[in-house]
C-alpha cells in the first residue's frame, strides 16, 4: 500500500487544491432517526442478535435460555463442575451464616431474617442470574441504609412488627424498581454512581457502620439512634460507665484474629479459606466460651433464643398504603439502586476476569425478581456481595450452583442448628461486621483519583464527608449532584483552542500543546471542544469575540496582517440544538460587521444536517464557506485572496 | 504561500512516513490550572481588561463608570439626545401607566402598586443599568407567577395586607437573588432556560394569563382561584348567569381596536405609536364612556377610588420570619430568575441591534439592586419588558434617560391624575393584558424548532402543556429538567462512528456521511464523539466490542483480512475523568486477548495529560501507540506489519 503512497499523495495534492466538498449525510426520515436513536439508547448491546435467522424451535429454546440462564449451563452440568461448586458453596455458606446474622442486626432486624435472606434469594438467582461467581445474600451498605432510613419514622424496639413490615415492603419496592430498570432497559441510570462517588461513599459508610458497632464492641446498652459521627461519638463518651471490660477484651481479641486472617488471605490469595472460615470459627469459639464461662451473666450480651424453621411467608406483611408509604418507596429506591450497583459491579468484575459476558439489564431483572420473591418469604434486600463473591471465585466456583449449595447449607442450619446460636455473643457479630467493612475503605483508589482528576477527588471527598457528617442518603445525593454538575459545567464552559500549523505538514493543532506550531497571518483558527447548545451559546459567543479582540490587539502591537478569516474547526462539536444553530447566525452577522469571513471545518454529520436545515441564507451551502480540513481551508482561502482583489471578500455576505 | 505548497507538501510526506510525535501539553501546576479554570468559568469576559496599565486616577474614574454607567454617558449628554429620549420616554409612559395598573391586578395586588413599580425602579436602573433601550417596569409573566404562587397560601381578598407584605418580601428576595447571581458571576444559570423552553413556557403563560382575563372580560364576580385551563374553563361555564352583556360588548370592541392597532404597528414599524398609544387611548375613552353613561351602575365593574401620592416606604412590611418564609423565598427565586431572563434577553437583543456590549453579570446586579430598592418603596418585581423596550427602541430612545422621563411622567400621574382612573372599567384592563400577552405566542419560532431539532420541540411542548395543565412553576421545571436530561443523554449514549479513507487523500471521515470513503482492511477506525466519563464508559465499552464483533462477522462472510488494529480517533473527546481513563485500560486488556492493538489518534491536551498520569504500563507513552492523524497511523502501522513478520504484533502488549 505504501509503495504507491507518494504518487497517490501528489495526486491528492492536486485535488486538494480544489478542496473536497463537505457533504451532508444521506437523508433519513424522522422515524428512521428516532428508531436508530432509541435502539442505541435502550438496546446498545443488541440482545436479539442471536435470534436472527434461526428456525422457530431453535428460537424458542434460545428464548427459554435467555430468560432462564440455568437452562444454558444446567444440561451440560457434570460431576467435575459439581465438585468445584460444592467446595465453593460450603465456603461461602460458612461466611454467609455469621454475616447474615450480623447484617440483619445492622439493619435493626431480627438476626434470623439475615439467614432467611441467605436461603431463598440465592435459589432464585441460581435460576435467573447469568453470573457464575456472584454469591448472593444481604450486604452491609444496603442493610445500613435500610435500617437507618426506616428508623426515621418507626422505632425497631418499640414497634418491631411494623418495622419488619416496612422492611419487607421496602424490599418489594427495591425489587420492583430493579426489575423495572432492567425491563425498561434503563440500566444506565446506575452508571451515574461514578467510581469517585462510590469510593467516597463506601469509605464513609464503612466508618458509619464501624461506629455503630461500638455499641456491641463496648457493651453499651443505651446507645444513640442517630448515625452521624458526632452524635455517635458523643453518645459513646457519655456512657463510659456502661462500658463492659469483659466485652471489650473479648471484642479486641476476636477483632485482632479476624483482621489477621483477612491480612493473610490478602497477601496469599491461595489461603482465601483463612479469612473465609475465620468468622464462623470465631462464632463457634466465642459461643463455646460464653457457654462454658456462663459469661452471659457477667455483662456479655448474647443473641438469645432464635426461632427454628424455614422462612415463613410474608406477603401478608406487605403494605401498599398508610402513612409510611412515601418513606417505604424512598427506602426501596435508595437501597434498590445501591444494591443493584454493587451486584452489577461485582458481576461485571468477575465476568471480565473469566472472559464471559454479563448482560446488565438481564442481571437487573434477576436481582429485582429475587428481591420481590424475597419480600414475600421474610427476606430483606439482597444482592451479590463483593467480599463473598471474591471468596466464591477464589474457592473455585464454576457455576451459579455454588449458590444452591450455600442455600441448602443455610437451610440445614435453619432447620436444625439454630439453638446453637443462643449463646453467641453480640460482640463477635460486631467484630465480623467491622472486618467486612474495613475492606470498603480503598485509599489507593482515592489516591489514584487525586492523581488523575482533582475534581473527581472533590466528589469523593464530598461523598465521604457527606455520609459521615450529614446522612447516608444525602451524602450520596450530594456526590451524584456534583458529578452531574461537573458534566454540565464542562458543557457550559467548553474549551476553545487556537490552532496553528505544524511546520512542514498540513496538520493544524493546539498552539499551546504543540510549541512548534505557528499561527497563519490573517487567519484565526479556533477549535470548539464540546456540543453547542442552549447552555453555552452565550459563553461561546462572548469567548469567540474575545479571541478576535485579542488577535486585533496583537495585530496593533506586532503589525500583524489584519484578520480576514475566522475558521471554526468543528470536529469536536458532537451535537448542536436549535440554540446552537442560532449561534452561527449571530456570529456570521457579527463577523460581517467586522469584514471577517466565518468558515466552518469538518462539521459532523448531525451538526451539518441541522445547520443546513436552519440556514435560510444558504450561507453554509456554498463550498467556499465550509471545508473538510483546516489545511484545505487555509490553502483555498489564501489562494483566493491572492488571486482576487482584496475588496471582494465582502461579496459572500 | 501556495506557490511553494507542493514542495512543502512532498517534504511533509517524507516526514510523515516517520509520523509526528504526539506531545502532552507543557506542565502546569494544579494551582495554575485551577486559576485558568476559575477564570474561564466566572470571568470569561475578562471585565478588568480595561483597567490594565492605567494610572491610578484614571483607574478610579473607570471604576466609578463601571459601577455607575450613568457616569459614562451622562457627561456627554446633549440636547439632541434629550429630544429623542423625551419622545421615547413619553411614549413608553403612555404604555406603562395602563399596563402597570393591569399587571398589578394580574398579580392580585392593588392597581396603584403597578404605578409605584413604574416610578422608582426605572430611576434606579437609569443610574446602574448599561442597556440604552431597556424600558423598566412590571411584566406579565413575573406578575402572573408572583400572584399565583403567593395565592397558594394566602388569599389576597381575605388578607390583603399580609398578601402585600409577602409580595414585597418576595420582591426583596428576587432582587437579592438576582444581585447575588451577578456578584458571584453565576449568570450562566439563566442560560439553562433554553429558547425551546422559553417559547413553550411563554405561550402557555400567555394562555393562562388570557384565561384569567375571562373574569374581567365576561364580568364574572365568582371566579375560581385556580390557574389551570380545566378549572378556569369549568368555572367560566358554571357561571354563565353572571355574564354581563354590557361588559362583554365593551370588552369585545376594545379588544378588536387594540389588536388592530397591534397589527398595524407590526406591519409598519414606523407606526409604532399606534400600538403604543392605543392602551392609554382606550383607558381614557372607556373611562369617559363609563362616566358619561353611569355604566358602573349597569353591571360594568370599575377600578374605584385610588389613593393619591407617591410611593410610601415599605421596608417595615418586609418579613424575614414566620410561617410563609419558605414560600416567599421560593416565589422570589422563581420570579427573580424569570424576570432576569426576560431583562437580560431584551438587553442583549437590542445591544446586538445597535452594536454595543451589555455585560450580563453587571446587568444582573443592576436589576437586582433595582428590585431590592423597589421592595422597600412599595414596588413589586420589575424588569426590562420586551414589548415596552421594543416601543422605546422604535421611538428612538438614545440613553437610559428615557426611563427617567417615563418615571417623571408616572410621578405626575401619581401626584395629580389618580382621581381620573376612578371610573376606568376593569374590562379594558383585561383587553390590554390580552393584547400584550398575545405577542408571547411565537408560532413561527416553534415551527423552526420543530424543523431543526425534534427533541427541542418536545421540550417546548412539555413546557407549554405543563404550564397550562399542571402549573406555571412545574411546567417550567419539567422543561428545564428535560433540557438537562437531553444533554446528559447525549453524553450517556455518545455516538461512535466508523471512519473510512476518502479516496486520493490522507483524510479519514464518517463512512455513512461520505459514501466515497472506504474502510482499510485490517483496521477498525472509530471516532468517539463525546467526553468519556463515568456516565458512558459502560456503554462505550459494550459498543466498541460490538463494533469489533460486527467487523469479525463481516470478516467471516467476505473473507476480509483479519482485524489487526483498533484505532480510536479522539479529536472529539473533549474531556476524560478517572472512570474514562480506566476505559482505556479495560479496552487495552480486551484487545490484547483478541490479538488486536489499540491505537489512539490526536488526544486533546487535557485528555493526553490524564491518560499519561494514569498509564502505569506506559502503553500510551510509546509513539507506536499514539498518532497525530489517522492517516499517519495507518501509513506507519501498515508499513510496520509489512516490514516485520506478522507474529510480532503481540510484542507491544
Amino acid at each position: 500500500m505504501d509503495s504507491n503512497a507518494e504518487t497517490m499523495h501528489s495526486h491528492c495534492l492536486e485535488i486538494s487544491m480544489e478542496a473536497h466538498k463537505v457533504v451532508p449525510p444521506p437523508h433519513k426520515s424522522t422515524i428512521e432517526k428516532l428508531k436508530t436513536r432509541l435502539k442505541e439508547t435502550f438496546f446498545p448491546d443488541d440482545p436479539l442478535r442471536q435470534f436472527k435467522g434461526q428456525p422457530m424451535n431453535k428460537k424458542l429454546i434460545l428464548a427459554a435460555q435467555y430468560v432462564f440462564p440455568i437452562l444454558q449451563w444446567g444440561p451440560n452440568y457434570s460431576f467435575k463442575l459439581f465438585k468445584s461448586d460444592i467446595i465453593a458453596g460450603l465456603t461461602i455458606a460458612s461466611l454467609a451464616i455469621p454475616q447474615g446474622i450480623s447484617y440483619a442486626k445492622l439493619a435493626n432486624l431480627p438476626p434470623i431474617v439475615g439467614l432467611y435472606s441467605s436461603f431463598v434469594p440465592p435459589l432464585v438467582y441460581a435460576v435467573l442470574g447469568s453470573s457464575r461467581d456472584l454469591a448472593v445474600g444481604p450486604v452491609s451498605i444496603a442493610s445500613l441504609v435500610l435500617g437507618s432510613m426506616l428508623m426515621q419514622e418507626v422505632s425497631p424496639n418499640k414497634d418491631p412488627v411494623l418495622f419488619l413490615q416496612l422492611a419487607f415492603t421496602s424490599t418489594f419496592f427495591a425489587g420492583l424498581f430493579q426489575a423495572s430498570l432492567g425491563f425498561l432497559r434503563l440500566g444506565f441510570i446506575i452508571d451515574f454512581l461514578s467510581k469517585a462517588t462510590l469510593i467516597g461513599f463506601m469509605a464513609g459508610a464503612a466508618i458509619i457502620v464501624s461506629l455503630q458497632q461500638l455499641k456491641g464492641l463496648l457493651g453499651i446498652t443505651h446507645f444513640t439512634k442517630q448515625m452521624g459521627i458526632v452524635p455517635v461519638l458523643s453518645s459513646v463518651f457519655h456512657t463510659t460507665k456502661e462500658w463492659s471490660w469483659q466485652t471489650i477484651l473479648m471484642g479486641f481479641c476476636f477483632l485482632v484474629v479476624l483482621l489477621l486472617a483477612r491480612h493473610v488471605s490478602m497477601k496469599k490469595p491461595k489461603l482465601f479459606w483463612v479469612s473465609a472460615g475465620a468468622p464462623l470459627a470465631s462464632v463457634i469459639l466465642s459461643t463455646l466460651l460464653v457457654f462454658a464461662a456462663k459469661a452471659d451473666h457477667h455483662g456479655i450480651s448474647v443473641i438469645g433464643k432464635l426461632q427454628q424453621g424455614l422462612n415463613p411467608p410474608s406477603w401478608n406483611m406487605l403494605h401498599f398504603h398508610g402513612t409510611h408509604l412515601g418513606l417505604v418507596i424512598k427506602t426501596g429506591l435508595v437501597t434498590g439502586i445501591l444494591s443493584l450497583t454493587e451486584g452489577i459491579a461485582v458481576g461485571r468484575t468477575f465476568a471480565a476476569l473469566k472472559d464471559y459476558q454479563v448482560d446488565g439489564n438481564k442481571e437487573m431483572i434477576a436481582i429485582g425478581l429475587m428481591n420481590m420473591v424475597g419480600s414475600s418469604t421474610s427476606c430483606y434486600v439482597t444482592t451479590g456481595a463483593f467480599s463473598r463473591s471474591a471468596v466464591n471465585h477464589n474457592a473455585g466456583a464454576k457455576t451459579a450452583a455454588s449458590n444452591i449449595v450455600m442455600s441448602v447449607t443455610v437451610m440445614v442450619t435453619l432447620l436444625f442448628l439454630m439453638p446453637l446460636f443462643q449463646y453467641t455473643p453480640n460482640v463477635v457479630l460486631g467484630t465480623i461486621i467491622v472486618t467486612a467493612v474495613v475492606g470498603l475503605i480503598d485509599i489507593p483508589s482515592a489516591f489514584h483519583i487525586w492523581k488523575v482528576d482533582k475534581f473527581d477527588f472533590v466528589v469523593t471527598l464530598c461523598a465521604f464527608f457527606g455520609v459521615i457528617f450529614i446522612s447516608v442518603q444525602q451524602g450520596l445525593a450530594i456526590a451524584v449532584g456534583l458529578s452531574i454538575f461537573k458534566i454540565l459545567l464542562q458543557i457550559t464552559r467548553p474549551k476553545t483552542v487556537m490552532l496553528g500549523k505544524i511546520p512542514g505538514t498540513d496538520i493544524y493543532r493546539n498552539l499551546h500543546q504543540y510549541e512548534e506550531a505557528s499561527s497563519v497571518p490573517g487567519f484565526l483558527i479556533l477549535s470548539i471542544e464540546s456540543p453547542i447548545n442552549f447552555a453555552n451559546i452565550t459563553y461561546l459567543n462572548e469567548r469567540i469575540l474575545r479571541w478576535i479582540e485579542e488577535y486585533e490587539a496583537e495585530e496593533d502591537m506586532k503589525k500583524q496582517s489584519c484578520l480576514r478569516f475566522l475558521i471554526l474547526e468543528m470536529s469536536a462539536v458532537s451535537a448542536v440544538d436549535t440554540s446552537g444553530v442560532s449561534l452561527f447566525k449571530v456570529l456570521r452577522k457579527a463577523m460581517e460587521k467586522k469584514g471577517v469571513e466565518l468558515i466552518l471545518v469538518n462539521p459532523l454529520s448531525e451538526v451539518m444536517e441541522k445547520l443546513l436545515k436552519a440556514d435560510e441564507a444558504c450561507y453554509f451551502m456554498r463550498p467556499d464557506n465550509i471545508f473538510m480540513t483546516v489545511g484545505e481551508a487555509v490553502a483555498s482561502l489564501s489562494s483566493r485572496t491572492k488571486g482576487q482583489s482584496s475588496s471582494t471578500y465582502h461579496e459572500g455576505t
